[in-house]
């Protein structure tokens, strides 16, 4: 799925491990997005994360993992178990290992108290227990919630004990890892990111491949996701060799790359139709309402989504988005002519400047010789043009949705996009 | 989130650990699945998972997690890193840790070169590598792709070696392990299941802890998802009190049990629906689709499920659902009266049995005094009996859209379950 572009070299001196703390991580399928997070924070720097542990609530697991964590890891970053009950073991388990005492700070449990009382309610007197900091570390205040980071250094590691939800976790990185990297003379490393849609990962490699090949002393990975690429360059030194391997990956990779910063898709669409105040309607078929979904994450999304239909059934089709029966008998409701009924009846229907649609067969069943799983027909009409796009996406139901999600998203990108060359190409005429 | 209930005891006297290894999960945002999966497998015979490390394709630190392991797991998986390129050294490091030497099978080299030949392709000399077995190891079959397992039982430790990609590693799994599980003489462990939709976790537990606290030789686990909570219970000798536990814990949480085995609401929904041959629409506002999404994620939601509407803007609540603007006005879209009016206009539009909505403040912004964010409306209408409940949720846009939609799902399967025990009622009745 992802890897290290071969002839890829790296040559950082300082290195990270994450060790997440918590029992149910052990069972769940849940992310532990901490790892991820502390990880590209990291590697703007050029610092690698070596390992990531997950352990249980069980201090002697915790401290094993520690224990072999401060043998070769410069930054060590414990997340969890810093909460108010007895499963919350990280403050003790480190206080053991280090032999260093935790010290009770009554001015951190009045800042507790006060954030209970702002909520009107009162602490409970087992939050006494976040008010133990280790002796010789600093308290990192938590402005999203009750306890408080720790950061200290034992024999030249530098060790952060922070709490386990991410909106309490990531304000603390921001605020002390990032001036800790900077104090240690650690200059952000100089990068160059694509994020790339449409074209699969082989295909992008390929492109790609023989130029980077030529610098070898730039860093590249490549991580693929369905119907998602992300690339990144990294040049410990000297910055114009990789601005010149940028030009030319972005000559190659043409209007494929959707952005060359970490943001997703759809909030490069939404930038893109709030700019020219423009508004969309979306109907869907074998998505059942994933593209909307996406589109609505965006807070503000208000601004220029109307909403959509999700016709799952022919019946809505042609009540909902006016498609004809006949043509349904005729082309079958996963064809190109019901993509483009679909979205120029929803553009219509709402008064949007665009209307997007999705017609497909997600699978596992409903496939034919003819339209087999994976068939899926993208519409567009933006009252002026109105077009759909043929794909044949592999993988399951769900990796057949979520490519087909961005193949709708991405289509409707490069159409603003080039109405939007068009508008100004007719200024600069005027 | 997520803890073994308090008073839970541990009696396992065998504990297992998985090293993932492959780079790329050390960036990428991608759920070590091997873990789950392993971790499931083992849950059912007693053994817990103690700790989870993924660390990159490096020797050195890859036999130090396997060092750690050593000194405390008893059975070890090392998953990945059984390729035949240079960057796979699994066998590599385990072979150095342990001292024994890798011995060249060509046998599985033949093995290997027919299944290249199947796909009428030919072997690479790289994948000569894939023969390489440690000398006191016994090969195991890779029937999906080219690395052969291999196990070893190494002072009285059982370490398996297993391919990386889930489809190879998990037949591995069930044909190895699961035999070596019953010859070591471990049995299934009883198990009962409860999942649980609407109560918060704190309410579950307060309703539970007094019942399992008088069970204590039989070991409580509790998972929680936004609106989503998971109880297990599992005994390792006698399951009548089990059985005797399960029921009581049955009686106190009542109707909010959507089921007893690992199935999501939206398949116990889908069920009912089609037990009743009943369909449904949806009318979504803040959720933006996530509710339709979910629904189809099934294969064969179609028979059941007619679509929806997405209703973001308050124009497309009037155009497509028919809310009168007066009632929008009077109300606020975000009322008790407009969940019902787009659960009524939805299912009336399309002639479904059951039409649900859903409209609320996901945030961050929009929330008022009156009506803050996280305030959510479910509506729902059956043609007889139209209602709607009022929700506060608490946590980010992401969440409370979470909370909705397993909301809205959770009313109409308490309302169909109704309805067929009026049913079922009426016709004991006839």
């Amino acid at each position: 799925m992802t890897s290290p572009l071969p002839g890829s070299i790296h040559r950082a001196s300082l290195v990270a491990e994450v060790i997440a703390i918590g029992s149910e991580m052990l069972f769940s399928n849940r992310v532990d997005t901490h790892s991820v997070y502390i990880a590209g924070r990291l590697d703007g720097y050029g610092v690698p994360l070596i390992a990531r542990s997950i352990v249980g609530d069980d201090s002697r697991v915790i401290k094993q993992a520690l224990g072999l964590a401060l043998t070769r890891s410069d930054f060590i970053f414990l997340t969890g178990g810093l909460g108010p009950t007895e499963d919350d073991v990280t403050r003790h388990a480190v206080s053991e290992l280090l032999s260093l005492e935790l010290k009770y700070h009554s001015e951190i449990v009045e800042q507790i108290k006060d954030r209970f009382r702002r909520l009107g309610r009162t602490m409970n007197e087992i939050n006494k227990r976040q008010g133990f900091i280790l002796e010789t570390a600093t308290a990192l205040e938590n402005t999203e919630g009750t306890a408080p980071g720790q950061y200290l250094k034992y024999e030249g590691r530098h060790i952060f004990l922070l709490p386990g939800p991410p909106q309490e976790m990531q304000p603390m990185i921001q605020r002390h890892l990032i001036p800790l990297l900077d104090q240690l003379g650690l200059r952000p490393a100089s990068r160059k990111y694509f994020r790339i849609a449409e074209l699969p990962e082989s295909h992008v490699e390929t492109l790609v491949a023989p130029i980077y090949r030529q610098y070898p002393e730039i860093h590249a990975t490549i991580l693929a996701a369905p119907g998602d690429i992300e690339l990144f360059f990294r040049a410990e030194d000297d910055s114009s060799r990789l601005s010149e391997l940028a030009d030319r990956i972005t000559q190659v990779l043409g209007d494929s790359v959707y952005a060359t910063e970490e943001i997703t898709l759809e909030v490069v669409l939404a930038h893109l139709l709030k700019e020219r105040r423009s508004t969309l309607a979306v109907a869907e078929s074998c998505t059942g309402g994933m593209l909307g979904e996406w589109i609505t994450r965006i807070p503000g999304s208000s601004e220029f989504f109307l909403g959509g239909v999700i016709a799952y059934s022919n019946t809505l089709k042609s009540q909902l988005l006016e498609v004809p029966p006949k043509l349904l008998h005729r082309y079958g409701a996963v064809s190109a002519p019901i993509a483009e009924a679909m979205a120029e009846g929803m553009r219509k229907r709402v008064g949007s400047d665009y209307g997007v649609s999705i017609t497909g067969v997600a699978g596992p069943s409903g496939g034919s010789e003819a339209k087999p799983v994976g068939t899926v027909f993208v519409g567009y009409s933006d009252g002026e043009k109105k077009q759909s796009v043929r794909f044949h996406f592999l993988g399951d139901r769900e990796v057949i949705r979520i490519q087909s999600t961005r193949a709708a998203l991405n289509m409707l990108r490069k159409e603003v996009l080039q109405s939007k060359r068009q508008a100004r190409g007719r200024k600069s005429k005027a």
